[in-house]
């Protein structure tokens, strides 16, 4: 049975690399007494906290998207966007239209354990109901999961579990490859191991061995773009559920 | 430059996986004072061994597209038929269309390394350009490779390097895979590793988990049995070329 989005809080334990027999249902509550929770309102838009780390074109594609159709019928819009610096064009594109943003840097804490804590407090500040890394090139750590496990989205430029890691269209070319493509996946304690959503492929052309991957990253990023905004907003409008490694939109 | 499937003959060593930056030049002759090799006749067929362990689906397959064309408009022809068994329906698909079939099987050999070299020998006997592996269940070893690396061709039922092995299917969905498909590729001395000649995609759909993956290995069957056809068609008609990983065909 599908469940609201705002069932996800109840989430506790995020479902690791293989462990696949792992199952969570949702609809089940995590504290004796309490009932399955749900929206309130079934138009009511659903929070994201958008974070970035450059120059936000993701970000970008979700503000038009919901600007083109309204949050309400795209299902959710953007209350924060936060990065892990400042000065980078991602922040700007969130200021230009007017939403709140915040910076959290690693330099700025005693340990990474601590801007873990401090990115899951300013994240927790705007109270998502999901959080869409958009190009976040930081690797979010207990804390963080233990509060956003399970409704954090992120988006990698390969067909997962192919190519995982920070250079996932250059690793493909490498490899011979001749399909590729992107990943929505939302995060888990592994480097792009979590649960899977949604997939689109993009081929790999001969000539794209010339060119280092430029013009296929460019492929990739566009097909990117398009799937982010299209899964944000059926997990918004829909809910979804994770069953192991499963994950299923009604 | 493109070479012909004839000049493979000079292939000695194959590419392993990680080595990326080793390419071949098959134009280059392999002992001194002799040319390239090139197809006394660019309208001759190649010669095509095919290896079955099974119910040879992959096997009719070429077997109906080379006659719905014929082998000159195919570009090649099969010569021979060989299986690690006997009493299976892939060596009946062969004897009913009168091709030549032969069975070499691991326990009439004292050690693995005899049987994969009288394997080599009664592949060789029948002088092939390319030896496809259509579900064959064996691993070749380094004499079959000596003599057939790089123009042994092989299918496997998922987006290599995703989910090799044996389990190709039943590993992509308890993955949670969105996408999934098959791989033609060059054997190698791994398991699915080896330089990859084409890929199709297949889409995994929510109702694929309930029946533990049987449509979905049916949707990839179909795929990959037209795949392979086109696939050895066009490798024998134009030739390829085998560089690092990156598979050619011009």
């Amino acid at each position: 049975m599908p469940v609201s989005l705002l069932t996800v809080e109840r989430f506790v334990e995020f479902p690791v690399l293989g462990d696949m027999k792992h199952s969570y249902d949702r609809t089940k509550p995590s504290k004796p007494g309490k009932g399955p929770v749900v929206a309130s309102s079934p138009a009511a838009p659903k929070r994201l906290v958008v974070l970035v780390s450059g120059s936000g074109t993701n970000l970008q594609a979700l503000i038009d998207a919901i600007e083109a159709v309204g949050s309400a019928a795209y299902g959710a819009e953007i209350v924060a966007v936060g990065a892990d610096r400042g000065g980078i064009a991602g922040l700007e594109r969130a200021e230009s239209v007017g939403l709140p943003t915040f910076v959290c840097r690693v330099q700025d804490h005693p340990t990474r354990e601590e801007w873990d804590r401090a990115l899951a407090e300013a994240v927790a500040a705007y109270e998502p109901d999901l959080v869409i890394s958009a190009g976040f090139m930081k690797i979010v750590g207990k804390e963080f999961l233990a509060r956003f496990g399970g409704r954090t989205v992120n988006t990698h430029p390969a067909l997962l579990p192919s190519f995982p890691g920070a250079h996932g269209v250059r690793d493909a070319l490498a490899y011979g490859a001749k399909v590729t493509g992107c990943t929505v996946h939302f995060v888990d304690d592994g480097v792009d191991t979590g649960p899977i959503i949604a997939q689109s492929v993009v081929e790999v052309r001969d000539e794209d061995h010339a060119d280092g991957g430029a013009a296929l990253h460019e492929r990739i990023k566009e097909v990117e773009r398009q799937l982010l905004v299209e899964v944000v907003g059926r997990l918004a409008r829909h809910g979804y559920r994770i069953e192991g490694r499963k994950v299923s939109i009604p």
